[in-house]
């Protein structure tokens, strides 16, 4: 039998993540039962688990994935800009509200807690670094702190998966995202 | 038998409302088994479902009680109070959390889409009324929709309950607060 080559391993990782998107999308946490994995995948649950520890190990490694995607859209754009694209396709990320689904199990599970914490602090610290430069430029407002200006993007972001994840975007979303680009910009510079 | 009073049926009812807040938050919607209802209330499920048809009518009379209370804080000082208090005292609000667990059914089940959206709608006429009179006093920016700000400010609320619903609170929430209640100020007008 010829030897599984590291771009093969690498692309039945990225078909699990891919089926297991849709599968939690549809079923939610604990819908998403091994037997709908292997549907979802076309996989065997020895070769999804094979790649995977767990289905906590799967959750975790689709968070990080949207963490990563999103961190590079917020560090050349802003995460502002991660919101527009989540109105733009809002389908591409209904698996989000998974996210509201273990919320119980943040506080009170720490060792899940800790690994959800490493998982989404790229995207703080990708959000935290473009603030910083936007600050240099002159962009930002310089009366507030900046921990705080990240804590309200992402308070943001948050009642946004919120919002997506019971289907109730709402028309105003958009106008409301110029609001909020805007309460953190600073008066005087162009927009 | 004597005949129950309308006051005594009303204490019944509140006191299961109470005990059913207190399951909710810490089993979550799927958790709270009738069984357990009837532990958290001290009251047998025929007691229980005298007073309310299902578990969906309980849940959802436990919503119109929190947004008649916070339609009340809400239309005499405004939607960020109602924040205030849930950062002052969050574990009044942990059942909170139950409210992201029934996401993907607002999503999917029209009905109970409906009623939530009923007793939602209470707080938004609340949040509205209050924009209204504070524009009309001159304390509000007028180059933003007043529909904008109220879905700003509902899209926020979202957000803080995600936020208590998984324990992060977060120190820099207050200062959030005043950033989101600045953001909605006529700038020149006092704070």
């Amino acid at each position: 039998m010829p030897k599984v080559s590291e771009d093969q391993l690498a692309a039945r990782r990225s078909e699990i993540l891919d089926g297991a998107r849709k599968c939690f999308g549809e079923f939610g946490y604990e819908g998403a039962t091994v037997r709908r994995l292997e549907e979802a995948t076309g996989l065997s649950r020895g070769a999804i688990f094979h790649h995977f520890k767990d289905k906590d190990g799967l959750f975790l490694a689709l968070a990080q994935e949207d963490a990563r995607r999103m961190a590079e859209v917020a560090s050349n754009q802003g995460l502002v800009q991660v919101m527009r694209d989540m109105l733009e396709e809002p389908d591409r990320f209904e698996w989000l509200g998974t996210r509201l689904e273990i919320a119980r199990r943040l506080r009170t599970d720490l060792d899940f807690r800790r690994s959800w914490a490493e998982q989404s602090a790229e995207l703080t610290d990708a959000t935290a670094a473009r603030l910083e430069r936007q600050k240099t430029a002159g962009r930002l407002r310089d009366d507030v702190a900046q921990e705080v200006m990240v804590d309200y993007l992402d308070l943001i972001l948050d009642g946004l998966v919120a919002r997506i994840a019971s289907g109730q975007g709402g028309q105003n979303l958009s106008a409301v995202l110029d609001l909020v680009e805007e309460s953190v910009r600073k008066p005087d510079s162009a927009s």
